[in-house]
């Protein structure tokens, strides 16, 4: 059989996950790691270590590979446009994923098209965020770094110009672009999954809402509860227009604030994203069979959700490091527990694998996922 | 986190689907191959190519690992013995696993213990078989080899001792013993699929109806549609007696023919088995990770069906080598179908995959899975 292989960047979790879906598939993977020892790298036959910020690297790792995917948005623009001119389909590609790269070419494109944002500006000096504070209603704003920030590195809540004086001290000492944005008054953030294949195919995951603490993603409920029927079109038709616009290829994960008046973009991912691993368990096709698809334009599968509610914890890790011990009391406690770790090393605060169960009462659901995920982790001993 | 290895001998379609199972467990597989391109090899970092008959070839993939287990039962009795006695943790071990070895230990063990079994005979001359033909109420009568048969080898239906005379001459020539069995009129054939674990732990997938060809499975129907409770109840307390009388560990699949009066024991395997491939789609719990948990001596995970009905059907090697552009077309068809690939080359008659889709009506389903199923093998075109 003459089937495609898919260049994959990247050997964290998400690329540990794609590869337990593109077994069934039939799609070989060719891996490039940071390190022997990656997540991913655990798991498949064919492993390159090496710097994905060398242009060689990449082009060795795209031979014989009929695309080339992502599990992180860190690859150099330039080297992605580098390799499409020299024929590698690259998806998402370089002018796509330069708006999950930098949140100020996001934010002028998005604001351009008319797709829902926060109020924000792009800030070079004091006095340039001092005039954005007063604009926007006033302090608390938040800073972000344009590029290289994630899971809440690179964002700050400041309360004041005082405040903010080191962050852009910082920033101009590394040579990193600031944005500001308002301090959105939110009900609860969301987020759309969603699939675009190059042909032009979209197929959209049922709108979900996540839980934030310290900046991390810590629990998902699919669907969102309670969430209006308008609500959730309005949220759809936000995160379409995004990949339209962008022309996204593969996962697109939309980030949104839930507002008294609607949703707000947040965020962008153009890859698997942490609100879409309850789809594993709990939907027809998974968000890692739905992007090999998507990237190597085939037909979608079906994101339809395979239970009323599902409801997914991350594991972080604690103090506990016999987390296989833990393993035990959990599947015994709950036979319908799935539990998904991820390979890594614990370390605190560091996500080493997630939980998901499925049924039709939240209330429960998140009873027994939390519990299965704070036992795990040495959050609780009983 | 120092979560255990399990060694896995033979390198086919059942090692690939446990290590999609392993991959979210957090469980390293140590692979044993024939080749370097066999179907699990190609998806898994650890990979030994080498002969399952070599006790050294063994003890090397053993090193390191909790405990070993089997993608098929030809590794000789006499090795996993020597292992066992070395420490080795042999799941299932050589004492239970020589029955899926062995029909004659089989037929004898099962009988001793009163389990229902068609009226068979140990055969080792002309003389003994038109002995057991007219004790089993005539011709025709099945012959088979003791060892190594599979996927209807190994297997006769024959009609008159002057038809037996070629096979009992060929069993003898090749040293080969043989058994006798009446040709059991049943109605339909069953199966039942379970894991048992080394502390004694038995979850018990739905009981399935399983339709051969030509001694091959074809499909299955997750649960046996229209099976009365009570013959359910029959076959799944025949398989738990099966799994405690012979001390399994791991998957057991015991196949039943479904009788007038009951249900009688037709095959065991002790390993995930092609009746149970419905689960990783349709039940909460795979019998890939099923087994995994068995040997590793985990608690087990919920056996439930996740949807009223599931049919299951095999994608035989046909015509068609161009597999991948058939996928594309059974994909845009149908959003919902699970389609599973071996990374095999094609043969005719070869198992390279299977479908699976999942809903509330067999006619329907069993239309959508044969319709796929014939249009990837190129049996159809359109």
């Amino acid at each position: 059989m003459t089937f495609p292989a898919v260049a994959l960047i990247g050997g964290g979790q998400l690329a540990r996950m794609l590869q337990q879906a593109a077994i069934p598939l039939g799609v070989r993977l060719q891996l490039l790691a940071d390190r022997d020892d990656d997540s991913a790298a655990q798991v498949m036959r064919d492993v390159q270590v090496g710097d994905y910020r060398d242009l060689d690297t990449l082009r060795a790792v795209a031979d014989g590979c009929a695309v080339m995917t992502f599990d992180h948005e860190h690859v150099p623009a330039e080297h992605l446009r580098a390799l499409a001119d020299s024929g590698v389909a690259v998806r998402p590609g370089p002018d796509a994923l330069v708006h999950a790269q930098d949140k100020l070419a996001m934010r002028s494109r998005l604001t351009a098209a008319g797709i829902p944002c926060p109020r924000w500006r792009r800030i070079d000096d004091a006095a340039s965020l001092a005039g954005f504070a007063a604009e926007a209603g006033g302090w608390p704003v938040v800073l972000k770094t344009a590029r290289g920030g994630y899971d809440g590195k690179g964002v700050w809540l400041v309360e004041s110009a005082a405040e903010a004086e080191p962050v852009l001290a910082g920033a101009a000492a590394r040579g990193l672009e600031l944005l500001a944005e308002e301090r959105v008054d939110f009900a609860r953030e969301l987020a759309v999954v969603l699939a675009r294949s190059p042909y032009g195919q979209v197929a959209v995951y049922p709108v979900v809402e996540t839980v934030q603490t310290g900046g991390i993603c810590r629990e998902v409920l699919a669907p969102a509860p309670g969430l209006r029927a308008g609500r959730a079109v309005a949220a759809v038709q936000v995160a379409m227009a995004v990949a339209g616009e962008l022309d996204c290829t593969g996962v697109l994960a939309v980030e949104m604030f839930e507002t008294a008046d609607g949703v707000l973009v947040n965020e962008l991912a153009m890859r698997p994203h942490n609100s879409g691993h309850w789809t594993i368990d709990g939907a027809v096709t998974s968000q890692f069979e739905q992007h090999l698809r998507a990237v190597l334009d085939l037909p979608l599968g079906s994101p339809r959700a395979r239970a009323p509610a599902a409801v997914m914890v991350n594991v972080l890790g604690g103090a506990e490091t016999d987390v296989y011990r833990r393993y035990l009391h959990c599947m015994a406690g709950d036979p319908e527990l799935k539990i998904h770790l991820y390979g890594k090393e614990v370390r605190p605060g560091r996500k080493i694998g997630h939980v998901t169960v499925m049924g039709n009462d939240y209330a429960r659901l998140r009873v027994r996922a939390w519990h299965a995920a704070d036992y795990l982790s040495g959050a609780i001993d009983g």
